[in-house]
């Protein structure tokens, strides 16, 4: 534990400010009491998250769900928090100008549009000290023949330059990709491939964005986070968790062995250098379980697996590979992922003054109830404001 | 031709009154100049698709979205329209009660509420003539452990049989299956083997509804509609395509031949005959394309590709079957789908009064443009109204 | 652990003898010193795998892999290493004749051979003790209109009608479903719903067998472990891995926490239940992997996965579930997962005589070492003899 | 049609001398009467098809399936019959050596050896004139932890750069990428974006090949196309098609109208013109079917395919696109997808001296009742030889 424990010291898990909206599925949005109406009650809400983990200083905007009138103001408030703004998610997928694409466009208008909006997201970047600008485009065809695909990524390819053009000297552009939805024939940045032969055309301070969430059914991710480490382009993780699409669920509770083989294969690349500069973000969905304790339980989920990651013993690992001893090399790994971390982390927290059990001690705090009792009237907050 | 002729006349395909509303993704819903502000003027455009089509008489509807309080009026004025009332699809997934399920539902008082609404749907069927009531449940969890996988089975088997006690003689119960969404982890009825394993228990007037578009990748759909005629419990078809899930595009939009081998099978084990009693419905979204258009088109492309299925030489198909000569069968197959049906049912159309081109003749009727002049104001129907 | 104890000490894990031999892909079958050229030598391995486990005194058997003169011998060979002879698993997808198919071919010449084949193996059982008959059909098509997919479910049900009335009072007749391959069209049992409707038309003598391995991407597989427990229908379980398609793969290995849930579905429906009658069976190939230890691994992971599912409160679970607790609930679930079992197991073992490390303690054993020296020369077993 | 012809007449379609072969899964390999002892019965067969249809007249070699002492004179007895011999493929998946990988192997003497056997293939292309090396690698491991993913990564590219530099100035090597199989974990190169990495960095004689049957589920395949045609690193195609995974069946066979789209990119990104040097490859298996006449139908469904795609009016369709007319651009596109070209193409071949329905006129040759007599005794190539 103690050779791991700087390691862990220096864990940052982004938390988006939207997971404390309200969200759903095309059928219904439910609502809970207390759900935040604006984006400082979000940011409250997320500071409840690092207040009881320690683990989640950071949190990204969507502009423009999150859009004040004064940049600096939201950044002070922050700051009282506890808080750091981080990245900031564009959002062309809800205008109505949007109706059949943004940057891809057929439109020169609407791509120019687009553009503005990016250029508009800089902005605030610059306001508010973010480094990363992120770019998901819902961009694509519902059926075959609607678009032109092959144009689509020429006008893609431009819009992109001229957003990078304007990044300045720190900033970052960072491209997700997704497999599916809300485009249903084609979508015009599908895979990391496309992502990276993108972000490779535009230069350095352009990297691939992985969301855990979106990719064909069977998809080897920690292959392509291997991938991407290598390439010198892994910008940044959206993580959550699928058993099907892009459920959007708590990080590590569809499949917890692959979220530790995804974090083992960062481990390997040096993706936990800070240097390295690949951010981790959550970007989850809780459509019905409770928000806070909802992301609470994420980035724990993140922390023990990295915890379980950082104990497995590489040079015996390594030498069972070089040995070809399938078994062999398979238990070192198993191994490490069979470990209980809890135990160990709960002394840890609590040795820097965090509750050892920051799910027991987030319910205890009545937080929850709280807010519901507080925040009534108004809109609360969810996709579409 | 001449052969296939009456089988074409006798074709009907139901078309859902909820296409003519507004839908999208849980990004965003798109509206359209022009959509229905009700139940009546959604009637008004399905009379169109029948109008210059011929094919579909029959409307589904959808309840509480539909609700008029005059259920006898709305009979009235669809015969005005020259329709039939069809199917009754209940709606248990946008009450708040039903955030953690309907008829599957751990609180009795729920599952009551449901069962409820059920017969409430068998009241309006018994005034408007309906004989079908469709049930899709939405009920399912989003993580592990969250229910009780077992104990929501005998409690969904339970709320059947209650409502399927008050069927009417003539009425029927279809039971709707879907591999995912909106529930992320486990569905209560996510194959057709649960759906079967349930109408088998409750008995004749119980029957499965075959959505092509909620299924698993790779499923054998046409594998599946020859168990279900050869069980005698195919109830229903509620046709669309997909790509990834399910996506509600055009049928036939996505995988034609797919289609193609799908009505091979109805026609193989005698469900085009209407003794067998199989419901030919669309359930569609046209979320970016003209709402009536688009179901005029899906009409068709069932129209033609039931053309092509009965042009198969069934005989020398068998013969070919039968001395497994693999390549002999699957041309003649394949020489049935790529016939170009195409201009004898236009001239079949044509020699009963109906347009050659009904895609052509419906956007030079001017239609479209009307409705979006006259339907100024009010709410557009929508998946949540 | 006191508590499960007895249940632990319940456990029995049949293996397959096929596990032994050598397998491979299309590509290529890959040998490896020691490798049994007999039954006998499978035998003595099996034997190895229970010797260090306690958990695997049962093999089962594939005829006619594993064809002897004497069976009454080779039952007393089995007796004297501690092994019991299980399950006798058919194989009718090697010889020349079904190319098209066997039990559901279209010549009833073909499908005579292979029930007859069926019934060669049910003499087979009563002369060794063995219960239950595993039939799992390669039977399909590859392309479209190359068989008429409802005549062959006709005949399949007549074929297994005519094998099922030579079941002796205490046998069983349990039928594996597969998604796809060797047939890449169609399948003639390609699910659970197929399966079961096949089951449940026979009596109550036939049983459904689940292989872990034979399902579409995304299938819920702790779902049908329910079902089919509740339908009172689940005979047997085929334990492997899989990322892809039928990989085969250790058990536990592609996706442990998947094993977890349907292991806690088997205890939630009282498949643990000796009367319940459930089988619990490996099958697996170890293309590049030593076999014996393989198997060691294997057998482990099931233990450990038991040991998990049974430390969890059901209580507290169900109380969870009642109160709709999302995370409270999941959280349960998760716990008794993430519970390291191991060190108690261990414990557990050596309090019995056994290693504390089976795969350790095997490969002290230097038995790997002795069997390549010992077996030198003759054909190494593998699926084609 | 006068349009298109001079098109048509260009189409080459490189066959593999594999699929005259037998074939088949792990579960069996049924061999046929008449099939191929040698490269040059092989040959012979190709020459058939070719013959029949004028599409052909090149066959792709696999080495060293294929080995010849005197590859001069293959090359003069392939120009006697009418053909050219073109792609070498390489193989580094069957000897012992290769078990844990090849060119990616840990052990830089695998590597090497895997090195020289491309090298050797190199000079075999120079002794018959060929000039695309291609390279499928099996590399890849069963279970997580097995191998370094990362490092693996690093020896492929240094593999791929010693092999690269040995390329003639008029050579070309192409990289194939698969979703998986034999590997079942992860495989060294499994989708597009990895084999564009490797391309990339190699330079501009690198590009990639692309196998239609290797993609997860749902992966929309015309969307690389269009991609690695915009890039100008699509070298190669190797058609077949799939329900599943990599079924290897007739092109066309299982989804014709993703065949259509994929052509249709093909012409929308120029890769129709011979300067772009896409080379258009089968890659089939024929496990039960007749292989000759299975060859025809795959060339012909190949030629079929691309005249409707040619039929297509880009200018109209563009037209629809600019404008956003969903519904009207698809069935601009679709209208050509339905057009029943067949009867146009028989009068095309018919006017060239070539049969107008190349099946029927190759079962009325005789040919493999010919090749049966004749060809008896001796062992059937396969993949093993």
């Amino acid at each position: 534990m103690d050779t791991i424990s700087s390691q862990l010291e220096a864990q940052v898990i982004e938390v988006p400010s939207w997971a404390y909206g309200n969200s759903g599925t095309r059928f219904r949005v439910f609502g809970s009491p207390g759900t935040p109406r604006t984006i400082q009650e979000k940011l409250a809400d997320a500071a409840q998250v690092n207040r009881f983990t320690g683990l989640s200083p950071k949190v990204a905007l969507h502009y423009p769900w999150d859009k004040v009138d004064d940049w600096a103001g939201l950044k002070a408030y922050a700051e009282e928090l506890g808080l750091e703004l981080g990245t900031v998610n564009s959002n062309t997928f809800q205008d109505e100008a949007y109706k059949f694409g943004s940057l891809a466009h057929n439109d020169p208008k609407v791509r120019r549009k687009a553009i503005d909006h990016h250029l508009e997201c800089l902005e605030i970047m610059n306001e508010i000290g973010s480094t990363d600008l992120k770019i998901w485009l819902a961009d694509g065809t519902n059926y075959p023949g609607q678009g032109d695909i092959r144009r689509r990524q020429d006008w893609l390819a431009e819009s992109l330059a001229t957003i990078y053009a304007e990044l300045g000297a720190e900033q970052r552009l960072v491209l997700e990709y997704k497999f599916f939805e809300p485009a249903f024939y084609h979508t015009d940045v599908p895979d990391w491939g496309t992502s990276f032969a993108h972000v490779n055309a535009l230069g350095d301070k352009a990297l691939v964005c992985l969301d855990t969430g979106h990719h064909a059914p069977g998809t080897n991710i920690e292959f392509i986070v291997a991938q991407l480490l290598r390439l010198g382009k892994l910008g940044s993780f959206d993580f959550n968790s699928r058993f099907y699409a892009d459920d959007d669920l708590v990080v590590g509770a569809a499949d917890p062995f692959q979220l530790f083989r995804i974090l083992w294969e960062v481990r390997r690349g040096g993706g936990f250098d800070p240097a390295t500069g690949v951010a981790f973000m959550l970007d989850q969905c809780h459509n019905i379980e409770d928000k806070v304790p909802g992301q609470i339980r994420s980035v724990l989920n993140v922390q023990e697996m990295t915890a379980r990651v950082l104990l497995l013993d590489a040079d015996e690992l390594a030498a069972a590979q070089d040995a070809n001893d399938v078994l062999g090399a398979n238990e070192i790994l198993m191994d490490a992922f069979y470990t209980d971390v809890r135990p160990m982390l709960a002394e840890w927290r609590e040795s820097r003054g965090l509750p050892g059990n920051p799910m027991k001690a987030f319910a205890e705090s009545g937080y929850l109830a709280k807010i519901a009792e507080e925040r009534v009237g108004g809109a609360q907050a969810g996709w579409g404001a």
